[in-house]
């Protein structure tokens, strides 16, 4: 049956949400209904919004970064339950395709075609407004109190977890903290040159943190950053905007040669080429964890990796959501992850657009959405 | 004392190379006179005395895949006595230096500045030519029948191992291998592409099969290099020129969503793009061996990172020249790597003009100049 949903739609790129009540659809086959309790607001947000994102269609219902619970469970649904606890996931875990059956990579396959177009699976939405039918994003569309997503893009967790806050680790937290143990695995003694110090930075930070590294360099030109990632774990602070040489030079002198590892938080190709060459010649290893506006390049001369440096980047922390999420979960649970520290503003569905203006501003790390 | 030595003398960029008889000084403090039995001649030599090398001084003597016997030490040499046969390294091994004790990289860089400027260690040259200095090339100089390299720029090998063979070790043939087993670290049943046929490229092929790759792909404009490639273990041929197509897509659609790992074995920067994205999402990795000209830069679009291809680079393959260069002399001599096939032209010091056009007109996979 048809039910009824307040969301904050997208009905076009550069247009504040409007949050009106949108019709969704009963879960088919393979398919989950799920009531949002809590949502962040992530960078991404905000970038497809601004109708860069080659994969942004509208009208939509944006969000991916939640925490629900699950309502209804379509056909064929064996994995959840009514009342399981969850997290959705933009990168699914099928566990069934070729990528997820290789062991090397967390990029499931099994969606990713429909999802890009803002469809379920079988290539119809679930959200319909005035009977005009509303695209999902990122198979998530967490700016709704009731959502559908396939079965395989929930990952399950433990029904103590406060969900408004562990939504966080949808997207942002995990991204960071899962870039620097996954992707790059960061090792004991090492120095690490965090470029971008918003949420996906600071995450970084507690992934290097974590990994006992034994410097961590963040970079940023907003000053106000640095207090909040110092508590984290932040060993140096540079603000390029106090030095008149380029960034990597001046990581490469503080460092007597350059870092182990740097990560790219940002989506800035000229600080992606940064994060490179502040790498050490020989074994530095800069990944790229940010998103680049539609059409940008990355560039470097080629000397920069055939004298040892490696070029890499991560989607969601390498994490396979259904499987490894959970663990982050009970991180979080256990005090490992300070997720209050990222959560500086929380409002109602009503004031979110709100939330995108405090991003813009640099005002907040995340706002947690309530409904 | 100083001796006599033929050597084939580079005077300046872009003009043939005159046999000459230049002046070697004696061996200084830590360095080692050497009597080169062979050399190679490889296209980075080409590419010095093209003066598109920024690093290219003039004169010199260029040369730096040679096979050599000790002729006398200096003083506080150690580890090597007259009597010794070596390969020269362009890539010294000090085993004390912060990269040579990192066990990450192969990258010594004890002499690496001096090497940069034509000069030995200590700030001068050990050639000369009626009266005027004569640079170094690469620390090695092979092109000279008598040369002095630092002990750390030498590899002892055994005495039974024909010098006018292995000498292709000191370069081309060790760099492709070496990419493929140190550098990229290749699997079994894995698929391989491998840009460009030369030298470096038939090595890899070589090293592709040791590592027992499923599927070798060489790419390559020039339709008479694939019947040797196949004979070193190629599976497919692709000649770029058959297709209207980026080599990329043809070579993602051959191989169902791309390659494990590819190598880049020519120094063209937009061959070094087409061989990262023609890499498999989630786990491939691309390895640039090729040297490219000054200034010229790489690009990609973030996502292709992002979307978990890794782009990394190899010198001299990643070896260590002192500790393991000898075991690639051994396996040549137990007929693991067939040198026989990379010979294809013998000549005197007096025709190594030619060796350049062979090898300008792709007429030869490596020619020796025989002393």
């Amino acid at each position: 049956m048809t039910i009824k949903s307040r969301a904050a739609v997208a009905f076009g790129p550069n247009q504040p949400l409007q949050v009106v009540e949108v019709d969704v659809a009963p879960p088919q086959k393979g398919e989950v209904l799920v009531r949002i309790v809590a949502t962040g607001v992530c960078h991404t947000d905000a970038y497809t919004l601004s109708g860069q994102d080659s994969e942004g269609v509208f009208p939509c219902i944006l969000g991916h970064e939640g925490g629900g619970i699950v309502e209804a469970v379509g056909e064929g649904v064996t994995s959840l339950q009514v009342g399981d606890h969850v997290i959705p996931l933009y990168t699914a875990e099928c566990r069934e395709c070729k990528f997820c059956k290789s062991g090397k990579t967390n990029l499931c396959q099994a969606v990713r075609a429909t999802q890009g177009k803002g469809l379920m699976p079988d290539g119809t939405t679930r959200f319909s407004y005035q009977g005009q039918p509303i695209y999902h994003y990122m198979g998530c569309s967490t700016f709704s109190e009731y959502t559908v997503l396939p079965e395989i893009s929930l990952a399950r967790i433990p029904k103590d977890a406060p969900l408004e806050k562990v939504c966080l680790l949808g997207c942002g937290v995990t991204t960071g903290i899962g870039a620097v143990l996954n992707t790059a695995k960061v090792t004991e003694g090492s120095t690490v040159a965090i470029f971008g110090l918003g949420g996906i930075g600071l995450a970084a930070i507690i992934g290097a943190k974590m990994a006992k590294a034994s410097r961590i360099i963040g970079i940023d030109i907003n000053p106000a950053k640095e207090a909040v990632a110092r508590e984290l774990g932040l060993t140096d602070f540079v603000n390029p905007k106090d030095h008149d040489k380029p960034i990597q030079d001046v990581i490469v002198e503080m460092t007597d040669g350059g870092v182990d590892y740097s990560f790219e938080c940002i989506g800035n190709v000229q600080l992606m080429r940064a994060a490179l060459e502040c790498c050490h010649k020989g074994w530095g290893e800069s990944t790229i964890i940010g998103v680049a506006p539609a059409g940008a390049e990355i560039s470097t001369r080629p000397f920069q990796l055939v004298t040892g440096r490696v070029w890499r980047g991560s989607a969601f922390g390498g994490v396979k959501g259904r499987t490894e999420l959970p663990s982050y979960v009970e991180k979080a649970q256990r005090g490992e992850i300070p997720l209050d520290t990222f959560i500086t503003h929380t409002m109602g569905l009503e004031d979110i657009n709100k939330a995108f203006d405090l991003m813009h501003e640099g005002k907040s790390i995340r706002t947690v959405i309530h409904f």
